[in-house]
């Protein structure tokens, strides 16, 4: 039997820094675990731009389609900003979420116990803070036509389509209301149906979904009302269901509440293929952040924590992802720390790689 | 000479209640300070809905198009929750905002030194918060054509548009640049133009207007990452402008940040009227409350500081909103507080004409 498939897509900026740290630890579970991947690697975004004028190259996508799941870094840097849209590294990112039909983005919002004085919440309001939303990913206005910028009368209108289909809708909330059950049985969806129409048949379909999870809490508030309650109160939540735009924001809200950013992963699934596996990208949520870039101060965790998503969600090893979890635990507990994570007395910073090394010991 | 006119709309929940407090307010200015206005009182939303079976009656509307400033105090409730979209008490609200053409709306998040413990960010980063959030009100999805629910082959398919013209951004931006010039000359322009060309355009207009103020340092954030960095650390901005969407989240986190929540006025302006007033809506940031509502326990002061804003930008009555506003400031370093900002030790909570009876003993 062959061993399963990943395609890493590093991307720009840190991407590759933290990458590289994954791969180690890839290497790791196949010497130690007897737990081999056939990996592969490619060009996504900038740089897959600057090698062939395109964010996404196609033999690249059709790469993606073909292994079991792929890991990705970060997209974007200054030195694309200016590009035509349609070229924009995001663009790259964009089509391997619509291609896979990737429509359930989990974004784990957690606080780790070591790191809650680095929230800029009060402690007592984080410690321990462990939400999961759940993200639309594959419709919405993000991808809603028509879009662009047309001329009318004598000005310009710049365009975009909000536009959610009922199926699209029930399976982003049947993966929500799954994730529910196996967690706090507490789900809390978000839309504006007091100001938008496909607010109001999101609700419906959410709604409809809940009588096939009667033991799920299911409550619903507007978006703006979110934002303020996961800053008023976070600890109210568990799992959160909401679209591609709201998903956007809130989640990066929920992120920056645990004051944990460089350490947060995600995993975008799709439906099951042949083998059963579901389709499926990891990536961590903090972007390419190119102010960083080049000077080996980058946290690896977050992109090493998507891998141990990967394990869980795509190659059915949770107890190795539990592993690999808890060697992340240990070293934060060990006072281990990059440079994102300073502030404490008495802790020196590490560098990426040097994270790395202290990951892989305590594997 | 006539007074100057205002229409009173206290709407449902605690709206009538803190309102009643303002009308308290707004004799006194008559009586003690020579400045009287020609008040009418009149129905929106759920109680509009109850009266005529519109959220906002003809009528109502004419009214609001005639007078100098509209005082609102909210709209919506369970009650209404299950009304049809085209009657519910958001509606009104709406309406009043669309054909008074309020396209500019101030959102201040604003932390009062009294209050900095009750946020729920470390005080260090909230203490002395001053924000200005300038929000389109009149465009993008909220107002944007198609919009609906849909039958699209077998299923329905909800649709909303996001939808803005050079002219409709150019109006909002002007008005956000204009505050920047009499406050710190800052100013952070946000969208998501990495994904929305409706974004694209947005920026492209925002540096367009940015020629004319030479003076104002301005810089460009995607919405999602400002999101994250009011959390992080709100202290870095000044004046934000941002589309209605994304305008509601934002300024919602920003408010909550504060801790002040009951405490954040609001002002809508449109252009000039032929008497060279804008046309101009105030109103709490805060909703209708339906939990304490009946309980005096309503806290009057953003409903106060929003005629206070009434007095600067209506009625260029500057020297008298500091006076106003000095007198809600003092109250509250004398330890009066409503049950909504209790939890200090030592203070006994005031009943809303409580609160209101402080803050004339103030002035
Ligand atoms: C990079 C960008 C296109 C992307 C998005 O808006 O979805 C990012 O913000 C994210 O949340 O993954
Ligand atoms: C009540 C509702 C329609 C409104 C909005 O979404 O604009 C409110 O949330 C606000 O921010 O004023």
């Amino acid at each position: 039997m062959s061993n399963p498939s990943i395609l890493i897509l590093p991307g720009d900026g840190i991407g590759p820094e933290v990458m590289a740290q994954v791969t180690r630890i890839i290497d790791w579970y196949g010497e130690k675990r007897d737990l081999a991947f056939d990996v592969s690697t490619d060009l996504v975004g900038g740089a897959a731009y600057d090698a062939h004028g395109v964010p996404l190259h196609d033999d690249t996508m059709a790469k993606a389609m073909e292994v079991d799941a792929v890991l990705l870094g970060a997209v974007g840097g200054p030195k694309y900003d200016n590009l035509d849209f349609s070229v924009k590294p995001e663009r790259g990112l964009l089509r391997l979420r619509k291609e896979m039909d990737l429509f359930s983005n989990l974004r784990p919002a957690q606080c780790f116990d070591a790191l809650a004085d680095f929230s800029s919440l009060k402690k007592d309001l984080v410690a321990g803070l462990d939400i999961m939303i759940v993200r639309e990913l594959t419709s919405g206005v993000y991808f809603g036509e028509p879009r662009g910028i047309f001329n009318e009368g004598n000005e310009r209108v710049g365009i975009n389509t909000q536009r959610y289909t009922e199926s699209e809708i029930e399976r982003a909330a049947r993966s929500a209301f799954e994730l529910a059950m196996v967690r706090s049985k507490k789900l809390c969806s978000m839309e504006k149906a007091n100001v938008m129409e496909s607010g109001i048949l999101w609700r419906e379909v959410v709604n409809r979904v809940a009588a096939d999870y009667p033991e799920v809490e299911l409550s619903h508030m507007y978006a703006d009302n979110g934002a303020m309650q996961l800053v008023r109160a976070p600890k109210q939540f568990d799992v959160i269901v909401t679209d591609n735009l709201f998903g956007d924001i809130l989640s990066d809200c929920a992120a920056m509440l645990t004051g944990s950013l460089g350490m947060l992963p995600s995993a975008s699934l799709g439906a099951p293929m042949d083998n059963g596996r579901p389709r499926a990208m990891y990536e961590p949520v903090h972007g390419s952040a190119p102010d960083i870039t080049g000077q080996a101060k980058a946290n690896p965790i977050a992109c090493i924590l998507s891998f141990a998503m990967a394990l869980r969600y795509s190659f059915a090893e949770g107890a190795e992802a539990d592993r690999l979890e808890a060697a992340v635990e240990a070293v934060l507990a060990d006072g281990v720390r990059t440079a994102d994570l300073l502030g404490e007395e008495g802790v020196t910073p590490v560098s990426t790689s040097e994270m790395g090394d202290a990951i892989l010991a305590a594997l």
